[in-house]
């Protein structure tokens, strides 16, 4: 199919990540490129809403500067949504891309997306409508299939290291501190097990002693009683516990109890809200005993909340770099032909760590979830094993490095025990 | 009062912060250089209670790369308590000090760990002990008094800009948002007013459409009808809001429905916990009219929580250099015969930012609370003025620069309007 000279549509769609908009700016700096096949591109204005109602931004007299620095802005900055063509909006769709000439689209987003792209194709197909379409990924879930991990979890995964390092030395400045962090993960628990490399960051310290010392994800059965035994056991090992789970086992705990409106796809909220570390904290609290003299227990929970997916300062330089490779491979791959398909990351190499794009057909994407392996989760089901560590590591950038007192002699006593009234 | 040669104590106290070990480097790298006076510096594990149960550490083996590692670590690395010395501790406190014969005392803490070195102090004095004590300011919260600025307060107000900027981007991805943050701030509302320092990092955007669009400090009484009366305006105005409310407004709120258990000195728990966040956000769901053809709003809440306080490659420049720098002072004041005082930073430069140290007596600064001054605080109540920037920037190191989409022009519309079903 020999296409003339023709309007290119990007959408934005699903949560935000810290570097989407670097695959917004691969797009228009490959498209820049192509005049002679690309003349304008347009920006939905907040993704499928703004198509459907004709809300549309002429990209084309975006400054370079502006470009450059959008770049490096977390969150999308064409708007995203989280809507669902429906069969009504079929006819409206179209409408909208033969007035406005449009027969490029790119539409940047997770599975949601890649199964709103395929319906607008299928549709397309019916129709013989001339369009081209490619689903360009997007999601700090890291949920996509086929693609070695998706843009902007290398960085959510950099922020959970961050936050998790801190809020163990944090915990570890009191005695008797149970700290449980909520962090988002609806199906898979890519972001929980990423806080694990927080355990590898302390220069002079056995990991052991490290946390999370404790990983529920939603690949596993949660089972309250064993996430208590779990806890009382490392409690007793080291007077404290740093505790990870995601968002998503709150689905395991007694049906939709924490779970806010849905949206278009399905997917019930589940950030944004204190309730599910509330209730685990309260759960901890009623049955940990502690088995020292240094009083009760410190039990604290908190929610990372949405600061985790668009945190400034924080980015992974590969996860911008390859988030902006993305946008361009899909340009480059359109012009050549490509459509009805998403693009993946293949890792051609590990050491050094290199990836290439591919294309793969949009229905191995579409409506399917990537879980966290097997192999890459430890047999307790309360961690990560070596295997995760090799497959992220590469994906975060440089790690902090932190230190304890490490191995100082304690002073001897002198005096008899006290006895504090 | 000439001392013989005596060992020393570090204690920290109080809520860590992301640079409290410079402090502990700060005493340890100045003590060292005086071993005619100091023989040993002993660090009390986790402050008052080491001391009290004589569970004292020899940091003199410390390695020097070590110390300089733990210097650039979040967390207090000696452990920290919040515990009041009580009048039947004293005898305890005082046999310590003779069997380990501590005559140098560096508390590091806040304004309860004034009140802290106060007592011990008056004690001595009574008991004609041979004792120097000095303050060595610490905290986050930034609610010390004499001081310019705490150490620690740097930092977190940086982790404020950054977390609020990201969230802002965030919030503006989606239409119709509604985002709410709690952070820290019992008595003081420093570190909601540094989340202000968003504003002014979109480049290419009026800083009256960037949030945080709404700031609720303690200093101010807090009314929920006016909560909802901003929110709405800012609503009807932007199509979308960001607040930031300082935890200790739950204060105000039906007594102490928000707040955990108390300490020692009387603070009632206010992180770790949703339930603030969660109830602002059920009463903006309930409140707040949406007026436009959008859908319903989306409310959401984050709360902090503890990482804004210990989150490593965050921290401010600035904050790191001064918290050493009030430690080392510390040093050397109380080898000129100091005691009984708290260490202050002085602004004695505005362009260049510089401060100095100054020594100034313990009962300014115990019990007492340094609250946001009228000048700073916008006559609504809501937000913070040029003074408080003024003020904050010199602080928090450079910002991060964020940009929006700018004046890219909408597209006309060549269809009717579409009514989706």
């Amino acid at each position: 199919m020999s296409h003339a000279r023709a309007n290119a549509l990007v959408l934005q769609s699903g949560g935000p990540t810290a570097v989407i908009n670097q695959t917004l700016a691969g797009i228009l700096t490959t498209a820049r490129l192509h005049p002679k096949s690309i003349r304008t591109v347009y920006g939905a204005f907040h993704g499928l809403h703004g198509l459907l109602y004709e809300n549309l931004l002429d990209l084309s007299a975006l400054p370079e500067h502006v470009l450059a620095g959008l770049a490096h802005t977390p969150g999308a900055a064409l708007g995203s949504a989280r809507l669902k063509p429906k069969h009504e909006d079929l006819d409206r769709l179209f409408e909208v891309f033969r007035e406005h000439n449009i027969r490029y689209v790119f539409y940047i987003g997770g599975n949601d997306s890649a199964e709103a792209a395929q319906l607008i194709r299928s549709e397309a197909n019916e129709r013989k409508h001339d369009l081209r379409i490619l689903h360009v990924p997007k999601t700090i879930d890291n949920d996509l299939m086929e693609t070695d991990h998706s843009p902007g979890y290398g960085s959510v995964a950099r922020v959970a290291a961050h936050v998790l390092l801190g809020d163990d030395l944090d915990n570890r400045s009191f005695y008797n501190g149970i700290k449980i962090n909520i962090c988002m993960g609806r199906h898979a628990g890519w972001i929980a097990a990423a806080s694990a490399l927080a355990r590898r960051c302390v220069e002079n310290e056995d990991p052991e002693n490290c946390g999370p010392h404790l990983i529920y994800m939603p690949e596993r059965k949660f089972s309250e009683e064993q996430f208590l035994n779990d806890i009382q056991n490392t409690y007793d090992r080291l007077g404290r516990a740093t505790v990870v789970v995601a968002e998503g086992i709150a689905d395991q705990l007694r049906g939709s109890r924490f779970a806010g409106a849905k949206d278009e796809f399905g997917n019930a909220q589940l950030s944004g809200s204190g309730k599910l570390g509330d209730f685990l904290a309260q759960s901890v609290e009623k049955h940990i005993l502690v088995k020292n003299n240094l009083g009760k227990l410190r039990v604290r929970s908190d929610t990372w909340g949405y600061l985790q997916r668009s945190l400034p300062g924080m980015v992974s330089p590969v996860d911008s770099e390859e988030a902006f490779m993305v946008g361009s491979a899909a340009v480059s791959e359109m012009l050549a032909g490509a459509t009805d398909k998403t693009i993946v990351l293949k890792r051609i190499s590990e050491a050094p760590y290199a990836c290439s794009t591919e294309l793969v057909d949009l229905e191995k994407v579409a409506q399917r979830t990537k879980l966290v392996p097997s192999h890459m989760i430890n047999s307790a089901g309360n961690g990560v094993t070596n295997s995760f560590f090799e497959y992220v590591l590469p994906l975060v950038g440089e790690l902090p490095k932190a230190y304890s007192l490490g191995a100082v002699s304690k002073v001897d006593k002198k005096l008899c025990e006290y006895i504090r009234v």
